[in-house]
């Protein structure tokens, strides 16, 4: 199963692309989307929807793991990512793949196993899992692989435990 | 000038469309967009962008007027929010059409000439400026009206004052 990872944002938006065959992950391809910045907001939503449609034709992935969005702090950008977020889902559900999303918690407890974990650390078993020899650059990448291996672990896992049920709650 | 007037939401976008000659504006339709409840949040983002480009469409507007987004008490229903909003920007973005945005305050100030109007009083304002019978319902719809209207009058009484200087930012 081929799973393209989505870490949401306006001005930088992560991708990672992961191949998992039973219990194993191995790294396809993992980058950004750039929005240029005193752009509007517009057009860099248009940017966002155009490059995610490319991503999908360009890697065909049978799933797409994005991250469900919390703020407690920034609301101002928080809403500017939710707004990046609704484009990406847009873009993801017009090109026919599925769609599961994971809240933070639960991308660090599936790749590190501790829901509080570092970012660091979530980084480094990233690289690991992946059998990578350098970290991940930039940390959106990082962060866009952790997502889909996220989804590839709890599938996996699940598939195990409950014969094929589908434990991931479509958006 | 037409203006179409957006009330952003993920359950219900209200729209309202105005057409502004000099200092006087006429109604020329407003309703809602809806989306079913319990569906998936992509394909109420889907329904919504369909429901966007079908209204531009339908009505040929000169500028899309939108209100910004702020949100003090429910984070997650504001998040929603702001993903219908951005699949709105999408549209009017690709449609072509100018988009600006305003505060409420903005909006209040413009219609009633007073930052901290109730509700009802900003329906009602509508109501006489555009000559309805009785005030536009659902209250989303008035809303957009007021939205378009801010946008008509802001507009207009720049022009008037500063010669022509677009008052307005484009997002």
């Amino acid at each position: 199963m081929r799973i393209l990872g989505i870490d949401p944002g306006i001005a930088t938006v992560g991708f990672g692309v992961v191949d998992s065959i039973g219990s194993r992950q191995t790294l396809v391809s993992c980058g950004v989307v750039t929005t240029p910045a005193g752009t509007s907001l517009s057009s860099r939503l248009d940017r966002i929807y155009s490059d995610i449609e490319e991503l999908i034709r360009l890697f065909n992935p049978e799933a797409v793991a994005i991250e469900e969005l919390f703020f407690n702090t920034n609301i101002t950008t928080g809403i500017s990512v939710a707004q990046g977020r609704g484009v990406i889902l847009l873009a993801c559900y017009r090109a026919g793949v599925k769609i599961y999303e994971y809240t933070p918690l639960q991308v660090k407890q599936a790749v590190v196993g501790y829901g509080r974990a570092e970012k660091r650390q979530v980084i480094d078993l990233v690289r690991r899992l992946l059998h990578m020899e350098q970290a991940p650059k930039p940390d959106d990448a990082a962060d866009a692989l952790a997502i889909a291996l996220c989804h590839a672990r709890s599938f996996t896992s699940r598939l195990n435990l409950e014969g094929g049920q589908n434990p991931c709650s479509t958006i």
